[in-house]
């Protein structure tokens, strides 16, 4: 943390400060410029020393220059975190690519889609059981019912699924049925729900709030982390901005900077981030590009009967070309997909 | 629901639109303009439809024009909402000024600020129990204990409490002391809460969220009517932007904006809008001077010594100062502050 | 200027570091913290030092202290700018108001809004000759004739009047009839036009660019100031976020924020802030109540007739009836109105 | 145009909305809803109108349904738009990779950036004579001895080249100079410049507007295009938003959404877009990705001594690994490197 004194400050103000820091067992470093004078503070600061200095008199600026979170920080572990959950594997050389519609809304509707998926490509499968809804008038999904129907895809597709959880009571039951589970977008500082997914035994998927920054999404993580859960992954899906063409703005660029920021694999959700399902492929592709560890996109059978989100849903021809798209440019940047051609040959 | 062609459309497309309509049992009345033609949707519609008719062929764009919040909206009730909390009133013609310290830390910390506050004028003590922390490393208040303190400081001052409430398990906790539930900024979508708090037969105040739009936000108020509680108010509490000098933006067009669409009650947080101390009592006097039914602010017997949020909490003097400011142009603009001259001979 | 060292920087790194500064003329005063090593830089800096500085092994971040701007400070100019325009003053006690059509249209409309906001006590006509707009098939403006007709209004009424300047080639000719030059929010960041205004040697109206921040705007400030115009002042008119209700949002706290900083006169503008008419009302009554030297809004005799931002256009009885609001809000902080009512007497 | 009427509208209400269309030369289409009712408007409507109509007792809401662009569109021209520069195309199969210093600074720094590109396979120079700086007391370009130096390295390495112009009055000596023009993002609505290179003979690149929507975008190209200049073609820089890690935040889904509204040419500069040199390669390969028609990005002999954007360019190094990485993932998408390596033994 620097302290920055204003130019016309007083020594007087300079040594209240100095005298602030030591009655809170920290020690101040002066340094002092053609223009102004900086104290550095040496010691363990916390965030609200900031706001403390900031109103004393002759200080300008105080700024804090350790970053605010640790455990999902590349210093504290150089290493990318690699999670497993059974065969699949997020964060390695390989693409996750997790698709799946947006809400279970029928045992057909479900199985179709699961086999469709897998059957393309896909290696984790997704629905939501538990939706969140702008709108109290809006469908809330299947609830228990919806996370049986996941349960009952996976035995019969092998693929291993992650699925939302909207609050903390529902956790321990989320948690009997799902592989991952999901921390959704509205959810990233709902910090008692972070706490409780942090207890769990399973991966979390944590997805950047429409507002959040970067740091903002990596505190969140860190929550996560903090209660002992280090199988934590982020998903970018797109953050608000003025634009109103897209549903919302697919932030690209996050993606290489967690990945500079921090060990926790990242994905891209360009259903989400965009909206409207024209826009998915290509953005889908561009996430692989930017170099992300899968992405996962909403597919349906049927999308303009679909209860949610059928604008941005993909159908099965839609999302099976998109998967023969992936394939080279995965090859591109050093990915792998997450079925291989010799793979399948295997099978 | 208004479903535009495209100009290029054929009329084998325009034909299967109607179908869709039949089909969903809804009408559609053609209107051809000279450029495109026009279907207007006559029947029940529901929000997923908007989705399903945009993806048919033809189709150019979906025209949501019923608004989707019904409770909450002046077409529904035209009177204004007016909330009684024992004496106070919440939506009439004297302002509702909440104050008091951003967390409860202390017996003594509380009590000092309650007191003072009551001397200056406010006749709402807020304090926070339970406190949202974006770090994990932060302060989270003193839960129950803190409850117990506000209670203290009610009785004491004759003052109703406003305490904010985070997760659906706490809500009965929180009932039990407080005099108004407040579900903060980062829970403006937490539903399941917004359920739980339309249960309550107490008054509940909704912040806004940081990135949610005036209709979101009277969506978000529409689940706690929904359930039964018609006793909400709204809070603007600043949004997120670009501009990093302030800590949010507070964006006081939407105070008279919500007063044009809805019938609840709304108030300002210049605090929490600015981040900064000295820019709240400007604001106070904006927030009133646009029509707001009051405003909530912080108050802290040592900023400096704050546990959180001491950047923008307000010393004793600084309150008292700002009730002085406040009276007149409240008068300007045909309020009454809650404790009047006259009263004050009175009691 | 500060250079902050990686955790895990090395001292060959760090020697790097003090050896580029040396060999740039400064001189670095180091102060090694238990997490950070930081490098205090003394000399006369540049802002684009720090990308050089950034890209050196080892440093992780490096954070200007300095405020970019120096003409526009504060810390430059402790004593308010206090601007005169014929009798009008414009930063002093008594607020500046300016009012008239969006575009000057015809000599009828334009004479008949002179004297219906000079009645109602507005001192400064506003007007624009040189519209710009969205769309090339939109009303540009009637370029010369509207400037004249602008000269015969303020011959009639005796009201200096504002004018935008879209170019710097139209600079002389509007400085020729103008009293005051805007240079509208779309360019603000048009060096050249800024350039051409600060050789002028009448008072310039600058607004704030729809995403600039504080600090941009005050850099364009700096830009006339710069060149020797020292007669300028700034205009809040509302920044782009993600609402969509309003035009823009009109950003309030930037008018104590701008009086912190700069000793220059702000003032605001609620028509192109909000966008809708019936916003314009409380919120010119929250920039006076925020204490801004003033505001400007858009007045026309039939709005719903007007070429040019008709839906935000007060009519007479509205701009008056607003007027007479406005009076005791400027009283309760006291702020005189443009023409009181003893002096309507005297005249 | 469509004329949504409030609920609670009246008969006469209805008819006064008639009557006044009538007025205007258009003819109405009522449609009655359960809830409400709309009409369509019929005939030649204009921007102005919607204010106009919305203004008017009983309207709710006024929505256009025209798009308020037609050259640019793709419904005016479905096939894309393909510029020729001498032997470089801009929106055909190929790429078009541009990459230079920010500002030229010096021959030697010019050329040597110029041959250094060209022999990793860009096939455009670019380089900035004059230069828009937000501050005035920073570098603001060479000026018209940059545009000789740019021409002189065309002539040496028969790149051609693209620099931006500022103002109206340089139009015709860039134009004099260079192959393309760049009208930059700050002056996206500076419409005496769109109207000047509307006039000129050479392709014009349009960068995004920092706080512009697509449609907006889209509107500034369309006064270029309206002027007879038809060989435009926009670039994608990012865009602002709340996120402070990046300069901007890239909207790469500005690229398909414009291929799908737009004939246009568009291309993605990450370089502006990130504002970091490690998060260049990874967007660069995103924005082909996405389908662009190429990418711009910033490459200097020494970016820790660049008198602009250092901090965001790639040395020679880099930018001739970038190429290599661009290549599989063009072949993957479709298209085609600038300079292929059977073209090269050709040559």
């Amino acid at each position: 943390m620097l302290v920055v004194m204003k130019k016309s400050s007083t020594e007087n103000e300079l040594a209240g400060v100095m005298q602030k820091l030591t009655q809170s067992g920290l020690a101040g470093h002066m340094s002092r410029g053609v223009e102004r004078t900086v104290i550095g503070v040496v010691g363990q600061t916390y965030p609200e020393l900031r706001d403390t200095l900031e109103l004393l008199p002759g200080v300008d600026e105080v700024i804090p220059i350790s970053k605010p979170y640790k455990l999902s920080s590349r210093e504290f572990q150089p290493e990318d975190t690699v999670i497993s959950v059974g065969d699949v594997v997020i964060g390695g050389d390989k693409l996750a690519i997790i698709a799946g519609p947006c809400a279970v809304e029928t045992e057909q509707q479900l199985l179709e889609t699961a086999r469709a998926v897998k059957a393309a490509g896909a290696n984790i499968l997704r629905g939501g059981a538990f939706k969140p809804s702008t709108s109290p008038y809006q469908f809330r999904g299947l609830g228990k019912r919806g996370l049986e129907l996941l349960a009952q895809a996976r035995a019969e597709t092998g693929l291993p699924f992650i699925t939302e959880v909207l609050t903390p009571q529902d956790v321990e039951l989320v948690e009997r049925y799902a592989d991952i589970l999901q921390v959704g977008a509205r959810n990233m500082q709902n910090f008692n729900l972070l706490d409780e997914v942090g207890k769990v035994r399973k991966p979390v998927m944590l997805k950047r709030g429409m507002a959040a920054t970067i740091q903002e999404w990596l505190l969140s993580a860190e929550y996560i982390l903090a209660q002992g859960n280090r199988q934590v992954f982020l998903c970018e899906r797109g953050i608000r901005t003025f634009e109103t063409y897209t549903r919302n703005t697919l932030d690209i660029s996050a993606i290489p900077s967690i990945q500079k920021l921090s060990h926790l694999p990242v994905i891209g959700d360009p259903s989400h981030g965009t909206g409207r399902w024209y826009l998915v492929p290509p953005l889908a592709l561009a996430v692989v590009a930017a170099g992300a560890d899968g992405f996962m996109v909403e597919v349906h059978p049927n999308p303009d009967m679909a209860l949610k989100d059928g604008a941005q849903s993909l159908t099965f021809d839609n999302f099976e070309r998109l998967m023969r798209q992936v394939a080279p440019v995965a090859a591109s940047v050093g990915r792998r997909m997450p079925v291989e051609p010799e793979e399948e040959h295997g099978e």
